[in-house]
C-alpha cells in the first residue's frame, strides 16, 4: 500500500454489512489524508454514512457507488450510481470512465454519501418488479394455452412493442436455452436490494405494491408448504367441514362448497 | 309435486351453473302461477336474473338466498342474504325464518332477484381477506419464533381484542386439535365466490387488495412449482449467473449478489 | 367494396364490443367467399370467435391481430400479434410485412383465432407492472430526497443497468419534458387490457400480483375521496376514539395510538 | 417514590421511542433490586431488550405489556400480552389481573422479553387486514349498487355468518352514527404497528400479502396527487398520445386506446 503513489484510491467489493465494514475499518488504519476508499459492493445505503464516518478522521474521503449489468457488464460497461463529496467523485471518474458503459448514458453522481447505493437499491427494487410482471405473463400465456407458441410471441416483443426492454431479451434467450424452462425450478432468492426498497417505500410512507409482490412471490417460492395457507385451510375445515389435504395431489380447482 | 298446496315454494340447493339452471328450467315446468323457486345454493349472482326468467313466463317466482354459517349452521342458524320482489320474499319468509339464527340479525333482504348471492359473493370475499390476515399473522409469530407459545397468544385474543371473531376462535379450535398444524398441507381450494369477487371489483373499477391477495395465495399454494418463479430465476441466471435450482432444498435466504 | 379484386382483405380499427361486432357483421353481408376481415382493434379475446363465425358462413376468414407500438408506430413500426388460420394468415401477410418493425422481430403468429388479441393482451398486462415498477421507484427516489437528481438518476439507467427498457427512455422524455412532472395530474386510465389480464388469470387460476397491483393503483388514482378508507376511519374512530378528519390536509405521518 | 413500598412495580405508558426510553432510564436511577418497570406502551419490540438492559444492571426487571380494547376498555377490560421472566410477571400479575377481561381469555404470557410487543405488534397487523378486507367489501357493495341497503346487510352478517366479529359490529354502529359515512373522509394514519408487522415479515421472509395492502392503502389515502401515478401518466402520454390530465374531474372509466 504504502507504494503507491498518493493520493491513493481504494475499491471495495466485498459482501455488504460487517465484512464491508471491517475491510473500511482496516483501510482505515492503511490511508491517510487525502485518500480514498470506494465502496462498489452491495451494501444498504443505511451503511455509508457509518463507513464514511470511520475514515473522516484521518481526512480519508468515501464514496459509494452501485454497480449494475451483471455478467454483461464485462463486454457492455457497468452502470454505475455514485454518492459523496464533489472532491471525492472527482479523484473517483478516472475508475468510473474505466468501468461505465461506452454511450453517453450509464454513471451517474446521484448526491450525497450514501445516494449511490440508494439509487442503486431503487434500481434493484424496480428490477423485481419488471422481472415479476413479464414472469406473470409467462405464466399465464402458457397455462391458458390460447396462444400455441410462447417463446414466438415473446420473442416478438423484442421489437416494436412497449415493453421491449433488456430483461425481454435475456427472457427469450432463457426460453431458447432451456424450451418451457423444463430444466429450471420455481424458486428465486432475493438479495437484500428487494427487501431494502420495501422497507425504504415504508420508512417514507411510499406504497411499492408491484415491487412488493414481487418480492413476496420469491419468499413464497423459497417454502416447500406455506404455514399460512394451512392456518387457512384449517379455518376453511373447522366451519366448513372441508376435508384438508395431507398428501393429496397439487392443481385442483373450484370447488362448490362456499360457506 | 301436484299433491302439495299451492302457492308452492321449492328450495333448490344444488351446484352453481348448469346444475341450478337445468334444475330451474325443470321446475318451471312443474310449477305454475304463483308458485316460487328460491335458488339457496352458491350460484353466480349474474346467474340470477336469467334463472328468473326462465320461470317468469309461467307466473312463477324466484328469490335468491345466500346462506352462510358452515356446518355449524344446524346449531346457531343460517345466515340468510335473499333478493327478489316482496312478494316473493313474503311467500319465503316461513322458511327464512325457520332456517335464521335466533338473534336479531342474520337474515336481510338485500334488493331485487340477484342482490342476495351478490352479498353473499362479497361475504365470502371479505371472509378470504379476514382468513388470510390470521393466517398472515399465524406463520409471521411462527416464523419468527419471540413468542413461545403461539397458540396460546392466538387464544388470549378471544377476548378483549380490537380482532376477536368467530373465525379466530375456529383457528384457535383448530390449534388445539392439530399443535402447529402439523397434519394439514398448505393448500387451500377456492369456490367461486372469492374469484367473483374480484371480478366485481374489477367490473366496478373498485380496488380490492386484500382479498385478491388472499385468493391469489390461494392460487399459489396449489401449484407444486411456480411458472413465474422459473420465469424470474431464469431471468436471474441469465444477467447475472446466478446458479439456478433444479432439485435444492427450499428455505435459502438472502443471497449477496445483486445486479 | 365491388370495384375491389378479389380476395379482398378489410381491416378493421373501431372501439372495441359492439362497435367492432357490428362492422363485421356489416362486412359480412358485402364480401364473399375467400375474402377476409382482419380485426386490428383492441377487441376482447373472447370476441374473436364470435366474430369469426359470424363471417365462417359466407365463406369470409377472420383474423385477429393486436398491435402494440403507440404514435411511434409510424416511425418505427408497429408491433403485432395476429391469430388465424394459416391461410387466412397467408392473405394478410403483405399488410403485416407493411405495418411491421424492419427488424427480425415485431410479428408474430400466435395460434388459432383469439391467439393474437390474448397476447396482446397479456402484452398490457405486463406493460402495467413494468410502467408501475418505474413508477413506484420514481416516487421513492422523489420522496425520501436522499439523491439529489432524480431525473439524472434515470437518465443513467438508460444504458447498461439490467432495467433498461424502451418505457425507461420515454419516462426521461417526459422528466425532460415537465421536470418533477409537475403539470401532470396522478390520475391514470385503464383500457381493457389491464382487466382482462387479470381476469384471465383468474379464470386459469394464475396468480398476476404486480399486474392486479398496477390495475389497482390506476383505479385508486381516479377516486377523489377512497370509500374503503372512509370505512376504515369509521371503525378505527369506533374502537380507538380517534378523530377522523373531514377536511383536514393531506400528509399525515405514523400516529401513537394503536390499539 | 421512596414512600412506596418494595417492590416497587412501575407501569409506564408513554409514546413510543425515545420517550419511553427516556422514561425507563429515568425509572432506573430511582428503582432498586427487586423493583419493576412495565412498559404498557406501544413500543417497538425490538425496543424491549435495549430498555430492560437500562435496568438490569441495578437489579430492576422488565416486562413489555402490548394493550388491546381501545376505549371500549375500560367496560369490556383490556386484552394483554406480556413478555417477560416469569419472576416478573409474577410481580406484575395483580395489575395484569385487574385490568384484564372478565372471561378466560384476554391476557397471554408470550415469551421473554419483547415477546409481548411483538404478539400486540402482530395483533395490529392482523387487524389491518381486517378492517381492510371489511372495507373493499363496503367500498364494492355501494359501487355495485346491486344490494339497495348496504348498512342492513352489515348488519346481518353480525349473526350467523363466517365473518362475524367486533370489527363488524363496529363498522354497523359507525354506519348507523352515519348513514353512508358520508360525513368522514377516507384518511387513514397508520400507528407503526402496521409498519412493523410488515418489517418484521420481510426479516423473516414471511409473506404478509394482505396486511401489506391494508398498509399501503393508508399511505395511498393520505396523498393529495399520486406521484407513481403521475409517472404512469407520464409514460402513458409519451407512448400513446393520450392527453394527460391537469384538473380534470375525477371519476373516468375504461378508455379504448390500449397500446
Amino acid at each position: 500500500m504504502e507504494t503507491l503513489p498518493s493520493p491513493k484510491v481504494v475499491w471495495v467489493k466485498v459482501p455488504a454489512g460487517d465484512p464491508t465494514r471491517e475491510t473500511v475499518r482496516a483501510l482505515g488504519e492503511l490511508l491517510g489524508d487525502g485518500d480514498l476508499v470506494i465502496d462498489g459492493g452491495n451494501s444498504r445505503w443505511t451503511d455509508d454514512q457509518r463507513n464514511a464516518e470511520l475514515l473522516a478522521p484521518r481526512g480519508v474521503g468515501f464514496v459509494d457507488c452501485g454497480v449494475s449489468g451483471g455478467v454483461w457488464g464485462l463486454e457492455n460497461g457497468y452502470a454505475l450510481m455514485y454518492g459523496g463529496d464533489a472532491d471525492d467523485i472527482t479523484k473517483a471518474q478516472p475508475a468510473f470512465d474505466a468501468l461505465k458503459p461506452e454511450g453517453e448514458f450509464g454513471a451517474v453522481h446521484a448526491g450525497k454519501v450514501g445516494a449511490g447505493h440508494f439509487s442503486k437499491m431503487v434500481h434493484n427494487g424496480i428490477e423485481y418488479a419488471v422481472m415479476q410482471a413479464y414472469a406473470e405473463g409467462w405464466e399465464l400465456l402458457e397455462k391458458a394455452e390460447v396462444t400455441e407458441n410462447v417463446t414466438e410471441v415473446f420473442r416478438s416483443w423484442r421489437e416494436g412493442t412497449v415493453i421491449r426492454s433488456w430483461l425481454l431479451d435475456l427472457l427469450v434467450e432463457a426460453l431458447d436455452d432451456d424450451p418451457g424452462l423444463a430444466s429450471i425450478r420455481g424458486y428465486a432468492e432475493d438479495s437484500g436490494e428487494g427487501r431494502w426498497t420495501v422497507e425504504a417505500g415504508i420508512e417514507n410512507a411510499v406504497a411499492t405494491p408491484a415491487i412488493t409482490a414481487a418480492l413476496y412471490a420469491r419468499f413464497v417460492s423459497r417454502q416447500d408448504d406455506s404455514p399460512a395457507m394451512k392456518a387457512v385451510a384449517a379455518m376453511r375445515n373447522q366451519f366448513g367441514g372441508h376435508a384438508t389435504q395431507t398428501s393429496a395431489p397439487k392443481g385442483g380447482d373450484v370447488s362448490d362448497d362456499a360457506n
